[in-house]
């Protein structure tokens, strides 16, 4: 018998100078893979230093975060940004953190968009093809970390591999799609229903990695929830690579 | 009897959305190196994915002009920024270029850097260490544009080439150092004295590379004026790679 | 019998630092109104001293024209903002540029919306009521400029005088409303039918301003073509306040 | 027998969209003037809206923040900017939080400077020249909040009447200037020695206004502290207006 394996990741290195958010160190333990932000929601250039040397450090796999240049909005507005400049934006933002990783040893090994652009992604065909080009033609081995929708359809076009993502405490539609965070009961907050939900993908194979949220109270209590309940089930922490 | 040699590069890639500047196609067509700006004090990923395409296209070498984070002040103001800010910043500039260099099949080169980064280069040594701390993090072949000063120091301590510069229409002291733009005769404007200039440099071995302005009224004529000079005088143009 | 009276305005101040756009200096002889960009979109804030100061020079009306943060997009990429984030920002730009107006004895007089800004106020209901709130709150006595659809409502709700504006250089649909930039034909070009359709929407009473824009080649002399063709038909131009 | 009297003022408003900085809601409770930031080194408008709210609700003194441009930095970097900017800058800034002031019935009654530029005040003549003249533009009666050096003689040049200030929680050197940041011991974190320093400050009379940092740990602690050392003392806490 096969025992299940999942992937666990994070978003990291979204403080920006002197703010702070989220606690990378406690996450970089609790992950197998780190979306680590790339400047264009957050994620000045020394704190992505500071985040790549540490991912390298713990041997957690460097993903690049991309989002729309917004960082009053926290890249969490739609916008309506041209094919060409999000194409660009997204090649921009994946060399800056590439670079800064490869300084470490290491170096972007797959691809995920943050906030509104990641929920683009599954609505917006247009910007859902911009984004899979931008990735073929940095490096089309790389994955896009995602969980469907119209992103699927371009990323087989442009020959990208997509790794179907899940959230951990993120409530979901019957048709499987995010419930909106305007909504009430979008986030989970009781570690124990993250921790069952997250379980639940990883051994139906609803999910090669599950997403946990790095930036919310409790964050590290929840993970540690998710760990346990993995390890109690049999299921295996493992990169998606 | 061997031919003199001189490498020829211009500012590229400083346009910003809407707003464009100087006249990068005519210049593209006058140098062998081009200097494209990161996004720091010009040039929106859009516009450095039009300028990479560009250069590529017409096989002229590409640089990555990487400058203070101020857009607003066009990189020309000094910043007091922290030595592993400065080192961050340079990564991440050079890896934004060099990713989108190389989907058009090209990649950067080599470093220089911009306005007030470029001064200080010259006349700060933490300022300088860090930066040459960064290409060399990112790739210590790449060689770095500069007329000297600190940099010389700091260079060959991080095991970097330093390619020697001069300015065809900078005006220079007489201990070698450029003359402050805020003073008068700074900026030679008459392309005769700009194309002397530039041939008795090359001749006399002064400089491995000239650097043109792109961005002043009647650029591209004394650009014109520089080549015809080196022409005549058996002065060979070529990248200095 | 009455002769007809309508107000030219033109988006000025548009500049940021270095990048320079549109030819103020001529289009303020043009217009009894300018829109001056608040930072947003362009206009950093030196740029605004000098155009404020050359309006006020030229006894030309000053509003302060408002957008969604957007620099790289130049304001013309719709946002999804927050209302609450809508009506803070507007007031912050107005109070900046009104700051400004006042060190050279002037004042914001009224207020436009820029770009992807403007278009949400005629199709997004909940924009154009935040950005009403926002000049409300700031000074209920400053009108907004605008053609109408959703922010008609929403100004006659927050006690707000709407100035109805036509463009004399964008073609409409039969429904009165602005072709797209993005279709064939949506900019005329020809100063002729540019000045045609201005003096016809004068005399039909369509208009009680119309912009002319700034930053396209031939501006001024479209400009020039609208103003010599209003006097040609006995319509003076005057501020609308 | 006149008691001592003292204003206690802190920074506040500094976060910037979702990243939080402050126990603003506290501090207010401390102080009976805020230095509320005005979106160049931190405080997007929404921030500013919430901030100028909270401090009108609690009858706290608005005074404006300036600082250089500079978000990432969080205006803790010497900028080399042009006089005519700097000016622009600061007339731009105290305009746009007046305006939000002014929405919950309040206006800004003071200007003070953030960070690099607070230093450069002291420091760098012409900068203080600059400063003033633009404070001066935008309405002379404003008073300006510094401990002294250069800006003292450019205040009264341009009629600024200028505020005493001494900081509660830094170490000053036997000239009274600040010891910097990047020394040991710059920064007082014992609350008792903190609260003895102010209390001594006011009532020696070196200080119209004690400044309290919000921003570090136990920043509430030490201004309870400082409170009630000042009640033991028998100084009362009133702004300085």
């Amino acid at each position: 018998m096969v025992a299940a394996v999942v992937d666990l990741n994070a978003d990291l290195g979204e403080s920006l100078g002197v703010w702070r958010i989220g606690d990378d160190g406690a996450m970089l333990e609790m992950v197998s893979s780190a979306n680590i932000a790339c400047g264009f929601h957050g994620g000045d250039p020394a704190t992505l230093w500071e985040t790549c040397q540490a991912a390298a450090r713990a041997d957690v796999v460097i993903g690049a975060q991309v989002s729309y240049p917004d960082l009053l909005g926290f890249g969490r507005r739609f916008l309506d940004i041209a094919p060409k400049d999000l194409t660009a934006a997204v090649v921009y933002q994946v060399g800056a953190l590439d670079a800064i990783a490869r300084c470490m040893g290491s170096r972007v090994r797959y691809v995920k968009a943050h906030g509104a652009l990641y929920h683009a992604l599954a609505e917006h065909d247009r910007q859902a093809d911009s984004f899979a080009q931008a990735v073929a033609d940095f490096d089309p081995r790389l994955p896009v970390v995602h969980y469907g929708g119209a992103i699927t359809a371009k990323a087989e076009t442009h020959g990208l591999r997509l790794v179907a993502e899940a959230y951990a405490d993120r409530a979901y539609t019957s048709q499987g799609t995010l419930v909106p965070r305007s909504e009430p009961g979008a986030v989970l907050t009781d570690p124990r229903a993250i921790a069952e939900q997250a379980t639940r993908f990883a051994q139906e194979g609803k999910a090669e990695s599950i997403c946990l949220h790095g930036d919310t109270p409790g964050a590290v209590a929840s993970a540690r929830a998710v760990r346990a309940a993995l390890a109690a089930s049999g299921v295996a922490i493992r990169p998606f690579l």
